[in-house]
């Protein structure tokens, strides 16, 4: 399995917090040579390789140019695939159904994270964005704290989890509730849909709610990562 | 001076509904015949052109791969230049000091008109963002709803709209409110800062307040665009 390359020194630092032990190497720019001090010392004691490289060396380690001037070489992580019977218990549990760019999907992790969020569960489908070089980068570490899981079967695992969510569904529809008047009594899992297309049918069937954020009219809705933010911030334990 | 080349069918869109007498072409796919049909309608009427071309075309038209099929050319808008003394009146008004990277200007822009913000007042400097063909694709119509203001000096015009205007900066600093303690009894300028550095420091001392979002700690920061969609659904009239 391919290794994950995390490039920046934000991404690369929460990979150093979380998880030292899946990084195998570390490369780094002159001008990044202090910041990625402690991080080689952590190497060094590992006795794992990490060395100073010149700007065109590093892009080729990074296979991007935005690596930000530190680019480290970690074991793949792989997000265990849920069961929903023995869903982790937070209070509130992000769930994504369909997101297709990277980068949106590391934009969500690092509100996530930020807010506290603890859990992510990936919808597993074609087009669907998992965890990639290009979403830790935009995460800004956010990735690294979060547990994640995957299932190839939304719509059930949201049902078999509702004794212990209440299953919400983001989405521009009529029936949607208002933010403000979704009830707050239970944890929630909290479903995001495509950029285009939203939730998709079968996960709205199986949802018992659904959220809107409410709008002045002007613009028809949110981009995706923005909804997320302001619905996390509602919602965040 | 260069026309602003709008790409996308809601940019586009709302161009024809705020401005379209500064339209001045509009070229499409012909898998978006359907979608161009009333806009060429309006066009027709005004005798201004419009034309059905291959992607190659629209590619070079539009400068950018990414035009969505549907490019309208239109008469540049230039924001006008703020007068401090005479304010816009508005609840809420969104001041930028320092995006630097158009799609957070675009995606900031489609929040505001979102969350119904009237007037948007962006400082000026060199690498800050100003309306842009990529900004405007990102917004997905925002801009055209917004009306702009610039100003060369953005201390000074803080510091003379504060009859009009509580002057709160966004700021991860120590002496930033939590955001649910921000009074509300006065219409609020909210400035936002720089991607990387925030709000500068000379526009942070002329700001009566500073707000922050807070957070897990986990992540330092969020980025500015899912900042100012939390801020903006917490102030917005």
């Amino acid at each position: 399995m391919k290794p994950d390359t995390i490039c920046g020194i934000k991404p690369v630092a929460a990979l150093f917090a979380r998880r030292a032990e899946d990084v195998q190497r570390l490369f780094y720019l002159p001008a990044m040579r202090e910041a990625a001090g402690p991080l080689c010392g952590v190497l060094a004691k590992a006795r794992k390789p990490y060395r100073m490289v010149e700007a065109e060396e590093l892009e080729k380690i990074a296979g991007t140019p935005h690596h930000s001037g530190v680019v480290a070489v970690a074991r793949a992580r792989v997000p265990a695939i849920l069961d929903p019977t023995q869903p982790p218990r937070d209070k509130l549990l992000l769930v994504l159904d369909g997101i297709g760019n990277p980068h949106n999907l590391g934009a969500i992790a690092r509100s996530a994270a930020f807010f506290g969020v603890k859990s992510l569960l990936i919808g597993e489908g074609i087009g669907h964005a998992m965890p990639s070089d290009a979403a830790y980068r935009t995460s800004e570490g956010g990735l690294e704290y979060l547990d994640l899981y995957r299932t190839r079967d939304l719509p059930r695992a949201l049902m078999l989890m509702e004794p212990h969510y209440r299953t919400v569904a983001a989405s521009l529809g009529r029936e949607a509730l208002p933010l403000a008047e979704l009830p707050r009594d239970r944890p929630v899992a909290l479903v995001l849909g495509n950029e285009e297309n939203g939730v998709s049918e079968p996960v709205l069937a199986a949802c018992r709610r659904q959220v809107r954020i409410a709008g002045s009219g002007r613009v028809q809705s949110l981009n995706v990562a923005q909804a997320a933010a302001v619905l996390l911030h509602a919602l965040a334990p």
